[in-house]
């Protein structure tokens, strides 16, 4: 498996957009910042939404304006509307992502629209932004489970990517929102998808929730699958019991990724000391069993 | 991967003989009692050593001799020495399990021996019991890298491996004793062994130190191992930083094989409990992902 494999850190959008503690935008700036200088080729940065629906990213156009951004890095954003597009077109955001799912439910309670309609806003984001240059990166969520329907069939996600392609939509990641696939599930969707979509363009979103994300990351790889979201510290995901866990913890991923002789270009060290920064900085226990193990401070 | 798995529930004597508490005899039984309600076919259940050595397990006897013992399951007892063998002798134990390690240094301090007298006492031990018609299992530890002497060949695993065969050992254990595995290196090492004795002999112990364990076990499955060494809500396996993971939780394994359709026979429900049940005893944070999703308590 020697090849290369691109991390999608999505901590700074998706690790602090569930904190109740309030953030400060110089931390935000200070934490993406330390990311920025690990090796990360992708940097989920925060959210152009309303303050109404996400107060902690209230502050998204300071926080992106305000980062050192690195050429070879990107930062995409993620956008609900096209409100939210043209703010993040103003701060002159190269890359966005965008949401759909093919639960109907989940699509009522989290985006309050029909999964027709998600798709709808979809396209007309990806037609703006296309006319802007700018890169699209389409969440899929509940891709092996939803948490009001239960089940979810592969083909339902394989028809859902395939129309986020015709969308003209970069890149499709794969969301196990609730952490409940396994790799056999794992394995079966992925080849679904792989038959319908091409495999470059597929990302893969794991939750730890139930402690199978790197063996459903394994499986992934071993499906040719380059693109990997993950978070440092483990942070975020939405884990809604005490003490669970949320999305992967980075560390892991990239402590298995190097293991298999496999290049990211992420500096493993650096990485651990940036999950204890901002662990330390939100009073949380560091989710990461490497950053645990290693124990590497500043 | 239609197939059965047998799961070796290692948290009463792996887990346990780390434990600074007391943890009173009674405890221990009903805690073994409990493993056994749940369709576990085997529990490792304590360790026949001096307390000079394992003071925790002090108890050994009154363990062995005190639990509900069922038919379908077997309780095997780690062994040491010949005075450890009599003993379990005494109390009509009928499974025992010995160590070895192909490092040198690691066999110097953690059984005072070299790997050569180790495997003389595995020897005469191993004679002893098929003389009593006793199942003998054999762990060899550090199988993917010691703390002291680094990497471990998988030749070198494999040729102890043949040996144990020869001396007659039912079931070979490898233990990956300080979690550094990662899937490839996994994979080398069982195809490495699978080729000098029958893949039905040979059983994998991983440790979550650097949450590798289930990718690594799910490499296993691929290469058609059928035996798990596990503990419930991840107890022992001597983690050596404060929060880092030791043995990985019997329930996060119990999910995975069930997403895959694997039999087990375990109620994976009331594993849950039964880790709740120690880890609240202990007044440890449980350690398995499973678990901790699921908050099921009695």
């Amino acid at each position: 498996m020697e090849t290369y494999v691109k991390l999608v850190e999505v901590s700074p959008r998706d690790g602090l957009q569930n904190e109740e503690k309030i953030i400060s935008t110089d931390i935000k700036i200070e934490f993406i910042n330390r990311l920025s200088a690990t090796g990360l080729a992708v940097i989920e940065t925060t959210s152009f939404v309303s303050p109404k629906w996400i107060p902690q990213l209230a502050d998204h156009s300071e926080v992106y304006q305000h980062i050192t951004k690195q050429q070879e890095i990107s930062y995409p954003v993620v956008v609900f509307n096209k409100r939210g597009l043209i703010d993040a077109l103003a701060v002159d955001v190269k890359e966005i992502a965008v949401f759909t799912t093919p639960s109907e439910k989940f699509c009522q309670r989290n985006a309050n629209c029909s999964v027709a309609e998600s798709l709808q806003r979809v396209a007309e984001l990806t037609q703006i932004a296309k006319q802007h240059d700018i890169r699209v990166r389409a969440y899929i969520s509940c891709v092996l489970g939803c948490p009001y329907e239960g089940n979810i069939t592969p083909a339902a996600v394989a028809s859902l990517a395939e129309k986020l392609m015709v969308l003209n939509c970069d890149e499709i990641s794969l969301g196990d929102t609730i952490g409940v696939g396994t790799p056999g599930k794992t394995k079966t969707l992925l080849q679904t998808v792989i038959n319908r979509i091409p495999v470059k363009t597929i990302a893969v979103h794991f939750h730890n929730t139930y402690g199978q994300a790197l063996a459903n990351i394994y499986v992934a790889l071993e499906n040719d699958i380059r693109v990997i979201d993950s978070s440092v510290a483990g942070l975020g995901g939405c884990p809604y019991a005490k003490g669970a866990s949320g999305n992967v913890a980075s560390e892991d991923v990239l402590y298995m990724l190097h293991g298999l002789g496999i290049k990211t270009g992420v500096d493993l060290e650096k990485l651990i000391k940036v999950g204890h920064f901002i662990a330390d900085y939100l009073e949380q226990p560091n989710r990461s069993n490497v950053g645990l193990a290693y124990q590497i401070k500043e």
